[in-house]
């Protein structure tokens, strides 16, 4: 049966076409300086960011930006963005972006009430009472940020890539227009795509007996990303499939799948460790380690993953073992990442036996990774060598 | 595709097994003088309900008591609750019980800050803009109306059944334990099931295309429902079907399942029509209009009653027309409500042809009702005719 759960989530979410225009509107609810986190450059250029802009401006609003703000976002940026927050006394952090952007804004909405560097939120958990609060106009379907409590931040300085929660952080409103995303580029999507999937599987894949309506929801998401991948991959512009897939990524990771569960994160906690030394794209990573988690874990547990194969792919189950059954679904998880396009091994990436070794130590060196199944260091390990 | 859509629920969900004892700590952070709004009698006696006022007395808070909510609750308890509110200065409005218990709380809590009576609320659409805090102890799986917005209450003196809706009255934080459910009795326990899908149904089946999570996700709440079902009429106290049936009641209602689409809520406009003369339980109107209202409005969009019945009946499309299809899921859910105990026909309450026509009028009084199919006078006639 279920496990007890609290769930609260406060966010409203604000969806649909030219939804951006009410952007001044409510970020002024929460005061006159708004710091607006960005990832600059050309970027800062596109109409939608000119219309964030414009709205803030309409609206009699004070905006400083922190712009620069890159793929795996690093500690300095939040350093800065407090710093900002300080001298000019900001009232909402607004984050236009996605799973970058709107984490660096967490860090930085927390880390202005902590007196130490805020890194010390990722090592030591120290953690304020408070928050700036937050805003977020999303521009890529992917890490579900904009309605949770989480925020991952990379320190290039120590190789780490590390993460927190916190109910302070989730935003008090997030804007999801589809059409901000039809100009991602192809790759991006599919990394996307792949993160969706991912942080559904960590919530879908638990050994918790009796969660059908959590499970077939889980289900729900997963069946549509594949349908409506192929659909995105054909039409970069075919509003419909974006915003299905801008849907799912919200629903996917705002913890309603994973009520009452025992969600399993091993697999982006792996990814982090590979993020920390490489610079792959978090996707890319999570599309190679996944399917390798899978076939590693899935005799702990392999109704689960019979269901999985057989709701979601439709996996004739046929004269076939459960354990055939799972490979299928699992075998037909690789494909479908590959169909995108994304990597299936560390190799293409150029990543060989080097670093495997510190990686699954620094996985595991706060105790063994996940609830599926415990993943000690050589598991860690075995599975980033099925990787290679 | 989907439509524009704000969506925000910030009630704070506590389930499980023994939440009960939460209720004093959640209830102080909104003061100190409660009003706890009841069934009153027996079932004030029972070991829940007095949990939860040792849980909020420890906290050191004074409870005043508002007993007596009956089902189809009445606008003279909503008087009462708003006069013990104004002399006594409550600071929170705190409901044990299902959706009549909780529906007064909502009505009690917005109609403190009116100047006018309550009634205006719903006759006149009058909209104080703030209302009291709620919180909920939910002891039936039903209505949803613990994560929602929405009350209906009833005016027997002017025989009127009428429900509004307020952001402002979305409660505060809702403890579900599935526990205090076990001693509902079977046929309320049908009556909740009934309600819940009537729920899910009401914003399933729309004209807006393109819209597969929700759709999915309303199919995962009716399956699990429909395999739930008869778990809970063998045992009443299999805590994992009582969990999972409660879940379905707060998820099928809590306006996820509808963000984007065009809702129907036409079936539950009739039913609170017959409610409003006939005190039959809400539940059991539903079960006979429902089947009705599918049958009528089917062929308006094929589509999606062809989508309802193979995936969430599993019926064989082998050979069949789309009508065919869509009138056999029809015939399984009216099956499905017979299978568990419910009324098919008004006679089953005789209910006879005396006011068909007089409910028919007031329900549509205001204009036609619904999205699915606009019904008119004549055609709310004709599915009451067909529930004779």
């Amino acid at each position: 049966m279920m496990e007890n759960f609290i769930y609260q989530r406060t966010t409203e979410l604000i969806f649909g076409k030219d939804q951006i225009v009410l952007v001044g509107e409510k970020a002024s609810a929460f005061g006159r300086k708004i710091l607006l986190v960005s990832y600059g450059g050309a970027f800062n250029e596109n109409v939608y960011y000119k219309q964030v802009v414009s709205s803030l401006k309409a609206a009699g609003l004070t905006v400083y930006e922190l712009g620069e703000i890159k793929p795996n976002p690093d500690i300095s940026k939040v350093r800065e963005g407090i710093g900002i927050c300080r001298e000019k006394g900001i009232d909402l952090v607004l984050g236009v972006g996605g799973g970058s952007v709107i984490d660096t804004c967490k860090t930085i909405a927390l880390g202005y009430y902590l007196q130490e560097d805020p890194w010390e939120i990722f090592t030591s958990g120290k953690m304020p009472e408070q928050a700036l609060p937050i805003g977020v106009v999303v521009t890529l379907a992917a890490t579900g940020s904009e309605m949770n409590a989480s925020a991952v931040i990379t320190n290039a300085q120590t190789e780490q890539k590390l993460s927190f929660r916190s109910q302070l952080v989730v935003p008090k409103f997030s804007i999801l227009d589809p059409r901000l995303t039809f100009t991602v580029p192809k790759e991006h999507t599919v990394y996307g795509i792949v993160d969706i999937a991912a942080h559904v599987y960590e919530q879908y894949f638990d050994q918790v007996p009796d969660t059908p309506i959590q499970d077939r929801m889980a289900e729900s998401v997963l069946q549509t990303l594949i349908e409506e991948s192929d659909k995105v991959i054909a039409d970069p512009q075919d509003y419909g499939a974006r915003a299905n897939i801008m849907l799912a990524s919200t629903l996917g990771f705002n913890g309603i799948l994973g009520i009452g569960k025992a969600t399993d994160w091993a697999s982006h906690k792996i990814q982090h460790e590979l993020g920390a030394i490489y610079d792959i794209p978090h996707g890319g990573g999570l599309a190679i380690i996944f399917p390798n988690w899978m076939k590693y874990v899935c005799e702990a547990g392999l109704g689960k993953f019979v269901q999985y194969a057989t709701r979601v792919f439709k996996v004739d189950p046929t004269g076939k073992s459960e354990k055939e059954i799972a490979l299928e679904g699992i075998e037909r998880t690789r494909a479908w990442f590959n169909s995108m396009g994304a990597p299936s091994r560390l190799a293409d990436y150029s990543i060989g036996e080097e670093h495997l070794e510190l990686m699954a130590e620094k996985a595991t060196k706060n105790g063994p990774l996940g609830n599926f199944k415990k993943l000690y260091k050589e598991d860690v390990l075995a599975i980033l060598r099925m990787s290679l």
